[in-house]
């Protein structure tokens, strides 16, 4: 199972895509789009969309792990991240990708085994569990993070584990991987 | 010059084609995109890039007129609402499109003289400016009023008046058409 990572910002959309070969996890590639803030907002969005076109087209991942929004502080940046979201989603819509969304603190279980981990500590465990080279930047760290955290629940739903609530008993325990589709 | 005004929606997104010809406008086509709420949030995101794209290509226009959100009530509806706007908007700046934004009241000036004018009266003078034979539903007609409000702007920008600051003492001297990019 091929899955493509993203975390869309407004200014930084990061991105990641690994490989689940049953219990180990393979490293393709990862990124961070960083826009112009001269440039026109549609030309910036419409560049978003169409690069992770081309991810998708040259990788062909089986799903997307997106990070789920906690709302932001004030409306004004809640719709700015909304648009740059809108965008990336509208990409992996058109291609027929499903997507599952994980939070900040899902994804930073998964990967360091602490929902509060800082996101230097999130950059070093992902650099070593993909045994990479160097260090990702933040915003491509935390989208290997949301892909690393999606093979993990694979595996977990293999073991029969199965789909958990957020907010359930079961899905507030330490170690649980919480999948939640996008509405 | 062929405007392109959209009123993009969570649910619902609005558009419509006029053409301004001289002193002249010609309606080319109108409607709104129902997007079925028990499709996935992505899929329905990548419908609305889709069906612009089309709309883009088959009628070439040379600038688009999007309404300026007014930050919304909440963070929730305004991520929302910014998901719907940035797939819409990732299409514009794909094809290049310049994108202009009026707000509200803008809008409802530059089709019925009021900037506080009902929906119903809104629907009501873009038919009778336009010719057309039926009204236009409410996301559909506002749609065309923001076409219609840069028609009005241009022509004002062809007589001299130029362009206005939104704030300013002139910008809120009453039968003022407002201009601002997207930033």
């Amino acid at each position: 199972m091929r899955i493509l990572g993203i975390d869309p910002g407004s200014v930084v959309t990061g991105y990641g895509v690994i490989e689940r070969l049953g219990s180990n996890l393979a490293h393709h590639t990862h990124g961070a789009l960083r826009l112009p803030a001269g440039r026109p907002l549609a030309e910036r969005l419409g560049e978003i969309h169409h690069r992770i076109g081309v991810l998708i087209r040259e990788l062909e991942p089986d799903v997307a792990a997106v990070e789920r929004i906690f709302v932001a502080a004030s409306p004004r940046s809640a719709l700015i991240l909304g648009q740059a979201r809108g965008a990336a989603l509208a990409a992996l819509g058109a291609a027929g990708i499903p997507v599952v969304e994980y939070s900040p603190p899902e994804l930073k279980q998964a990967v360091t085994g602490s929902g509060r981990a800082s996101k230097r500590e999130v950059q070093a465990m992902v650099k070593r569990l993909l045994g990479l080279a160097r260090t990702p930047v933040s915003d491509a760290a935390d989208a290997l993070a949301l892909a690393i955290c999606h093979a993990h629940a694979g595996r977990l739903r293999a073991l029969g584990v199965g789909r958990v609530r957020s907010g359930s008993k079961r899905a507030r325990g330490a170690g649980r991987v919480v999948v939640r589709r996008v509405r």
